[in-house]
């Protein structure tokens, strides 16, 4: 058999690198690759045979390793992907005819091709808020009418940490919200694709805003902080979670050579490179923060908790700035983009960047007062 | 940032490895791990950034290598696994009120949960078969009855190849049964976990008993063939197969990271390892097969078209041959076990358990003999 | 406002009846109208306000009626149809993950175009049968694999009564099938499309069969026994069926003006009219099969247990009596007929129907011979 | 056999009546009964044998009936309810990744449970309107994102006619809609639950504001209007309806004795019972407006454009009304209430009805200013 050492030749191998990895922009924590320590962990979990489906070492190791960080007696499922875990999620809190109290900005009403309805039968109640975080009275608006049998029944509450808009709940919040649900029948999912950079802005351990806060089940997200693809519904009250086992094959998130998903949380959890590279990513997004607040002409429309920033900009700037940065409008009518930082991005790509920024606003500036 | 180089530091370090690599069976394909050459794709598609949920290099790399493969004018979109690619080729055939004629065997209908009724929408109108395989003859025992709005609809057939029980249509056989399900407004999907074990077997190129053959749509598996996770939805007759990116993203089957599934199977493809590796895991099917053929006892029940042997052993045999080597039971009450080979699977593995066989049926065959 | 009596003028008004009252046949019991009885209890239940979807004092009065015949502590839902009830009754008591056991005839499998699995989410797992009857080990042959994920889970077992055969099952059968079923962590559901036949037939209350047998929920049926429409959701183990009140809301199957649908099973059931009506079917039958074992050439295929006959004829003769009566192939390849009598088959029907066979197999044998 | 006579004696007969028929109230319009001319055209219906499921003359009679009423072409498929007929309508609009624009007050956003998401597969994208009614500009508001496969694909707009607020579109409002929706390959469909209630206020023929304006698929409503049971969905443009035929058996709307469902829907549609039942509600509807109109204290919150008025009430006031009068709060928090007026509602009705308002206004302003 080929060893691992022939495969790092292949490594140096340039002809196998199809794209120019010196392209780099703030488009998305998962336009980014894959963590080196993530991909030598991979190596190491190769070779030889593991039972399949998720009855490997691996597997179990990260059980072991999911306790220390939540404490004793949760559940972990290594599932593909972020919109799985969701669906999971809240398919094992809810009978068939229950519904979820959500924002509105939630990624499970507006990116996942409703999923949440058409594959998992639930009925989204979504509210507007002003930041993407839900509140007791903002759930309020929602969660009414039970024992209505016209009304799909308010039974979960799906919150984002940190939200899709990069804010983030402080431990207080989510148990403010955890009460609040519970004290009305109500379980608690929490969709976590950016959890690491919730603890790492708010400098406690991942348990303090999860199970410690109330939180039933957690989707929590690995792709968007250096995996190759994998995320771990977590069910930190089992009690409130049913059949999981069952949902995630039949959702078809069963990963066969599971080891190897597992090896990436691994990698992840086992030190502190979660941690260090969420804290890293956040980072650079207070780097461009603090650099775009000195920019007349950027509007910033959120606080920046995580690794995102949020800004208006003036008309016509994005494009331009587009030509050399790639990233998405958020809000296009209104001329909101969003900006992202990973673990890999660099204090000279925020520089860069900001400079163009600069130029293109300068040149801007002018243009509007000569004209 | 950490190098590939400090990557490769760790694939040394002994401790990163959870399980013995000794450890060898011939429980399932999907035990083993990666190919060393598909782990070093991973590592040469990592650093910088690349547009994720498939508009990268690497899923463009793919579709051309596919149309080498497959001919011009088809679709690929890679997902996670082997039921999502099943459940989003039914979907992307059938109206909502379509069935699927399928052999009983058929691992959509016994292995995946329900989830092609539950999640895809589709009734499974499924046939007995004696070897895993349909025929035109046994296709007309289920479909029937077009037009009445009390049956589910036979607007699609399904088969495997190879098949659940380590057969192989011919491109002839399959010809055969497309022509027949395309006369009567039936389409064609074949479920290609084990794809490569069949061109390898045939001895034909890929599209010989695929397209050329007149499938409508395959679901390319690669997860058995050595990758770490990953299948292709090929629509090989894209007119046949509607809105499958819609399809893919609303069943959870979508990977953010596209260019590290894509890298994978570009690995497979863009040279010979798909074939190479098919063919030993075949060869040391064959070479286990031969050997068992000449053991007293052992009576093999399938044809050995591919990496799988099937056997009826005599009570008691196969539970103290597993303390040995792991595989699985077939049909329990038939005492028929299931043993597979796969492109990790040494002549030296073989050899082990053909002497281990032995010595088990020889203390049997004492032991009966005595009794 | 119209008066009743307004009403009842234009019953008398022959423009307002559209089809020709006077053709009838052995097509299917739900061929034939309403009963008068039940006509008459719609219009007493007119007039007035009324609460609607269940508040009302007629579907009060149906669950008094129905524990009369049930027993204390049974709950009722009374839906649309009987492809209605059974998803109902078979989503009540499962998870999201559940299977069920029936027959391959069972009516769920094979009449209801996939809405178990589709609607219900429900993967069926059927069993051949020779009478459409199941037994503890025939269902057996699928009741395996608890706690395997990647198999649907079988947690219920559906059986109809009397059987899409006509077959009856005795009150010790049902047991051994409860039995079999609990013991195995298995709800029992019964399809009672035609429940009032197997009551007349075996000379028992409808409890002896049901509840008192084991059965945790049943499909009651009325529209095969004179009613205009509806079916009523029997939970006779309320223990064992969840969220009904929600799951017929959100089935479609919730009636707003309940009370017309109440209206007619109080009819049915208050006094003796479903036993009436089904015994008088059942004899017409029995008559039917009585008179055919007599006619050389006609080959009954089941017991005749209710209110079909099924029978082979000879090539030909199924569609020159068509000419005169109304039915349907059962199995065309095998030339096996169903013939279906009702609450309104007449003696006279049944005996100028046996005539006209008399007719056709007379000149069918008179063919032969001179052939 | 009973005659029609027999059972009209029965109607005589106090004893089958449970309920108090001098109860009445403004709660729902499907709170009455059902108009006596539909009951004698189930009567008349009645007797003899037709083909079940919809083959027989009534569903052929009714067919061309709705040809008179919208034109050749169009295609008719009677099922149970209002839930049944959006859910088909919707579904046979839409491929499998399809998503509805709706009023956030639309009957299939709030009152079916979900059952457009769970059972349809259908992602609601709803906005809210201030009187029930969408206009392009607000469907704007989610009509975008075509070709994006995150997001549910935006292939349909439902209105509802007259809305859920009493209030009613003008032909010219549904064509802009309609032109809106189909310039962006979008698919309108209304809910006309209160369909006659439209045409009797527009003053226009039923064709006016649904067919000609463009609308491709009806929700034809009945029980509001003095039916049993029942609706019909019109596939107005039936090149963009697919499968109905098949949808409804498999959404379980199909009704066996479908001559039944056909017989009431004739009733109300060969002569003018449909326009004069209607015409009658909104008169009495507007009656009451215009009373209280005049009664300080009442504050009505939507144009009366139909058979249902919305006012706000003082605190305290609604529930002592609700002593006499059965009626519900439609936003309980801004105390308002709905009052629904029907074929049935007298002009003593309405009368006693506002007398009893000013009763209570009158105690409450004393009270108030006493106080």
């Amino acid at each position: 058999m080929t060893t691992t050492a022939d495969a790092v030749l292949r490594l140096e191998n340039a002809a196998a690198r199809l794209h120019d990895a010196s392209v780099r922009g703030f488009a998305s924590d998962n336009y980014s690759g894959v963590h080196p320590e993530v991909l030598a962990a991979l190596a190491a979990a190769n070779e030889g045979h593991q039972v399949s489906y998720g009855e490997d070492d691996y597997t179990a190791r990260l059980q072991g390793l999911m306790e220390e960080h939540f404490g004793a007696g949760i559940e972990c499922f290594p599932v593909f992907n972020g919109t799985g875990a969701n669906v999971l999620s809240l398919q094992s809190l809810l009978p068939r005819w229950g519904a979820v109290v959500c924002a509105s900005t939630a990624h499970i009403n507006v990116d996942e091709n409703g999923a949440p309805e058409r594959i998992g039968g639930i009925k989204l109640l979504h509210v507007p808020t002003p930041d993407g975080k839900l509140t007791p009275e903002l759930i309020d608006r929602e969660a009414w009418g039970w024992g209505d049998e016209h009304r799909a029944q308010p039974l979960a509450v799906s919150i984002t940490q940190t939200t899709e808009l990069g804010t983030c709940y402080t431990p207080e919040e989510v148990r403010a919200i955890a009460d609040h649900a519970h004290a009305r029948g109500m379980k608690l999912h929490m969709d976590g694709a950016r959890l690491a950079n919730a603890a790492a802005h708010l400098n406690v351990p991942l348990r303090a805003f999860t199970r410690d806060a109330g939180v039933d089940i957690l989707s929590f997200g690995g792709t968007k902080n250096g995996l190759l693809y994998g995320e771990v519904v977590v069910a930190l009250n089992p009690e409130a979670a049913h059949g999981l086992i069952f949902l995630r094959k039949m959702n078809m998130q069963l990963a066969s050579k599971m080891r190897f998903l597992s090896a990436q949380f691994i990698a992840l959890l086992e030190g502190d490179l979660w941690l260090r590279s969420a804290s890293h990513a956040n980072a650079m997004a207070a780097r461009l923060r603090a650099a775009v607040d000195t920019i007349e002409g950027v509007e910033p429309t959120q606080k920046t908790e995580s690794n995102g920033v949020f800004a208006v900009l003036p008309a016509g700037i994005a494009d331009r700035l587009r030509e050399s940065f790639r990233f998405y409008d958020w809000d296009e009518a209104a001329r909101e983009v969003r900006w992202m930082c990973s673990f890999d991005t660099s204090e000279d790509d925020v520089d860069a960047f900001v400079a163009a920024i600069r130029r293109e606003l300068a040149g801007h500036h002018a243009g509007t007062e000569a004209g």
